[in-house]
């Protein structure tokens, strides 16, 4: 009551009405009322993604006042036509109305929501806002990447391999099903405070630097820069007889994009401008804490001269376009602006709306969430880290769920350079092929780092960070590709099954079924419209036999609720019939770390 | 993969890529990124709602690239005002972000977030929209209203009550304790098609019609239009000695304004073109299908000549405010447009923040939320057919939660004159108290039809319709106001409850609590800031004693969650031990329908 008293002492204090009449302007009439319109990101600030073929499905709350009959449609267009095509809307339920239309081509497109009154007929009346609706590559949602160091896919030790060396890894990369070559950074490397082994801050003057370090006035074929190539892995003509090789084999390019220039980077000397500078004016390092890296100088994105720099960065971009490359994976996108990124990838796509960015960020949930937004066709994820079954089913549904899958599309690398995660520390290689299946059948795009195929598994000396042992990123390596105990046959065939079987290809139709063992978990991915179906039964530890019983989602997996099916083991040609919605699984990761089982 | 084929396909066929460069603007520099501000309705499309005094808590989840130190303020003002005032934020969790600031003022308001980097300093980044905050009089949502139909405060059976007949009632109102009266029309009645006893077509000449048919020539002292009082209600002198005395007793007046032309009414006249035509030329009749008002023509508020129209509309309310009304209860708000609320309602509270809107829409649900959306301060609800104890619980959680109660404030009525339902056909006094006492003690706003009180209870004839016999919309009406059986002593104590205790004047403050009877509801209501809290325990049933197992919330409540406690029944000042977290109640509504606990 205390407030009510407030309220009517300050009334009392208001001066007397002014005899202002007809403030508010009057409106443009619209006799429906159009809310909730969806899909929207943000309420239509982001674009929402979809793939070519996709049919577009939007809903929105549609009425009027007083009891006329309505009708409404979604409107939709490529960006930049004047003319709206039309989908009718139908009623659903509850003032709620659905609609749809088909997006065949990529690139950027609108939508909307009209109504009018039927009778009598009135002005149509729009949604608030025109939505974006981007149409991505389908292989921004469907890819197999092997990632490639390039100068370690030599066989001479302690030198670099050259073009030519990995042109001949080209047979591997195939013969073990990949349909997309990602190259770590191929440009000159600084020398000026380069790391040496094992990120060891003194290096010697044969250690080859860190590929991250970009830039070596005297280490290429040109100025040195972000558009020039390292000089010891071999000559520009080398270069392209390797990526006409890999185009030739049908094989995506993705090339890692390091926006860090190491102090002998041609750009320090022609535009100092373009960093941050110390009291002293000397340029600053680069830091991401706790990480310091004395070797690179980062760009300042806003500074004095900045729409110079960004121009140069897109013009880089738009090189590596014209040389081959599709794909680009961008080194921590999270250190540099959100709005830097929605310029440049749309500046970028408006020319060539078949390139794909991929955000190596692995930082806090709502920043990656942004660089989804803002533009990037897919980002790295926290699969790395997911290991229990729980934490792992329970991420799986979020990033395949909405509302996150309308912005971002998850790729799952089981290791990287930076990240060679606990579970496979010492690890056998059973190990390697639960997190590998796990990869590769949960989600439709997924990579594999050189070397995981060899099990790789030595940790950082003392286990002081997540990495491997003697990491190439600081050294030059030679490996035996086909060393004993490999798993490149396993690798070939779950790059086999994700491409026989429809179902793998789609992103969000991942569905958990119960098991009633924690290191059992089970999943299936099934294709509408084929009816391909695809059920997974994996063990989570390497070391032991498990069982479950499982209980499966029979809806999910396209069957009635009872009777027999028969499934087919992909890995191993078994059959099993199966009786209702229940089934005993035992598995030994000696002989099978899981089931990949097609449904007959 | 087929898809994957089309895009290939779609991708070979379009053009070269032009050598356009640099089509995306730049952006204005932004270091952080601000989203998901909250509160917002409809991403700020509507204001939302407070009463003076409150505390706005704002959220938003505030982040920049990379590692620097941010910081956020909450900015805002009364609308007009061109300096924003600061209110600084603090970091929660996640990247979430909270501030707060007091309203102390009714009217429109503004706000939104601001954010910067700490060092280096930078630009200040401001959210995409500024959103808006309407602070309405705290009556708005703290309020017990008595509904009076004038014409039947009256004695003599077969004659209109007058403007001193209703004077005289007041005694009755204040002694119930309500605060505010709310008159049914009170303008000339139509004549021509005018209804006879319980809605007949065909009405004798001495019947005196409807009062929703608003307007006749020759009814009143003016021109006989809605800003005129019906003649046989007394001159306008006594209508001004009754308002007078309303207000020295500290009552607020509630208008009932429909929107509604009799044939007679002068605009019919003056302004045939603001009517809906037949194609014959006549003026179509009124219709909210099943029921149609033949002695109503309904306004077309997209007539060639509308903002003529709306801007008398305008003037009306305008008009009765200057009369002494504060609170209008508008008719059937959802037959007319939402776009001429939202723009009646904000040139009014312009000049008049003070005035309160309540919109008598009885429809479905999205559209009774977007008529609060739109403005209304205030709506009537569903709680008239909420009998059963999960249906009531759903729905009172639903009305009194987010999002809800962001923009919309139920008010509770347990009839109204076109509203007896079923529960109260031919139902004992007991029946009427229960439905009194959850209006009242569930909702800090709720009003009550004149005659309830004398738990009038005969059903339409024939039961055909949910309302009562020989309803007072169509006859003259004389009751016995202290007629025996009457309840007026219960709820002149309930209103007492209310005044008493600041926990009943909140409205989100709603608690359930468990009761192992279906037929024993069990809730609470808390004030925080002076720590009031009183505990309801309701028998839905009329008939039968029933008696219930309780387990309470203890947090809900303050309390902690083992130890004896002491409560006092407000009704009947018997107190209570408790102990722990769990009370066995038994309730014989001959005796009592429920407790009315205060916690001591």
């Amino acid at each position: 009551m205390a407030k009510e008293e407030t309220a009517k002492t300050k009334e009392a204090k208001k001066p007397a009405a002014k005899a202002v009449r007809h403030v508010v302007p009057f409106p443009e009439p619209q006799n429906v009322a159009i809310e909730n319109v969806w899909p929207a990101v943000d309420d239509g600030r982001f674009s929402i993604r979809r793939e070519p073929g996709d049919v577009v499905e939007v809903k929105a709350d549609v009425f009027r006042h007083s009891h006329e009959k309505i009708a409404a449609d979604v409107l939709y267009r490529r960006l930049g036509e004047k003319k709206w095509r039309r989908a009718p809307m139908s009623f659903v339920d509850n003032d709620l109305w659905a609609g749809s239309f088909v997006v065949d081509e990529i690139g950027y497109w609108e939508y909307t929501v009209e109504a009018r009154t039927v009778s009598p007929e009135d002005v149509p009346s729009r949604a608030d806002r025109v939505y974006e609706l981007r149409v991505d590559p389908v292989y921004a949602r469907c890819c197999a990447w092997y990632e490639m160091f390039p100068r370690s896919q030599g066989k001479v030790p302690g030198k670099s391999a050259t073009w030519d060396d990995c042109r001949e890894r080209l047979d591997d990369v195939c013969a073990m099903g990949f349909d997309t070559v990602y190259l770590t950074p191929i440009h000159p490397i600084g020398q000026t405070n380069k790391k040496g082994p094992n990120n060891s801050l003194h290096a010697r003057p044969e250690d080859p630097g860190c590929p991250y370090a970009v830039g070596n006035t005297k280490g290429g074929w040109g100025d040195g820069g972000s558009k020039d190539l390292e000089r010891t892995l071999g000559t520009p003509e080398q270069f392209r007889a390797f990526m006409a090789e890999a185009k030739r084999r049908g094989l995506r390019m993705a090339l890692d994009v390091a926006l860090n220039c190491s102090p002998d980077h041609p750009h320090v000397q022609t535009h100092p401008e373009w960093y941050f500078h110390e009291a002293d004016g000397s340029i600053k390092f680069a830091e991401n804490p706790p990480k310091k890296y004395e070797d690179i100088y980062p760009y300042d994105y806003f500074n004095e001269n900045w729409k110079a720099l960004w121009a140069e960065i897109r013009d880089m971009i738009l090189h590596w376009v014209d040389q081959g490359f599709v794909c680009f994976r961008i080194d921590n996108p999270h250190t540099k602006p959100f709005q830097f990124w929605e310029w440049l990838i749309r500046e970028v796509k408006l020319i060539h709306p078949e390139v794909v960015f991929l955000a190596e960020a692995f930082t806090r949930p709502k920043i990656m969430k942004r660089l989804a937004k803002v533009g990037f066709d897919m980002s790295y994820t926290y699969f790395t880290w997911r290991n229990e079954k729980q934490e792992l089913e329970e991420y799986l549904r979020e990033l395949t769920g909405e509302p996150l899958a309308e912005t971002m599309r998850g790729i799952f690398f089981p290791t990287t350079p930076d990240i060679h995660p606990k579970i496979l520390w010492n690890a056998p290689r059973e190990a390697f092929m639960v997190r590998l299946m796990l990869a590769a059948t949960t989600n439709s795009a997924y990579g594999m780092y050189n070397g995981f195929e060899l099990c790789e598994n030595e940790p950082f000396p003392g286990g002081i960070k997540d990495e491997l042992a003697n990491s190439e990123k600081y050294d030059f390596k030679v490996r035996d590709w086909n060393k004993p105990g490999n798993i490149k046959a396993f690798v070939a065939r779950l790059n086999a099954i994700r491409r026989e079987n429809p179902a793998m290809a789609e992103y969000t139709n991942l569905r958990f079924h119960y098991a009633d063992n924690p290191q059992i978990t089970c999943y299936s991915k099934r294709d509408a419209k084929t009816g391909n179906t695809m059920l997974f039964v994996v063990n989570l530890d390497p070391y032991h036999i498990q069982s479950a019983w499982c209980s499966f989602d029979m809806e999910a997996l396209g069957l009635p609720s009872w009777g027999a099916w028969q499934v087919e083991d992909q890995l191993t040609g078994e059959r099993y019939t199966w009786e209702g919605n229940r089934a005993f699984v035992k598995l030994d990761p000696k002989k099978s770390v899981g089931h990949a089982l097609r449904i007959l």
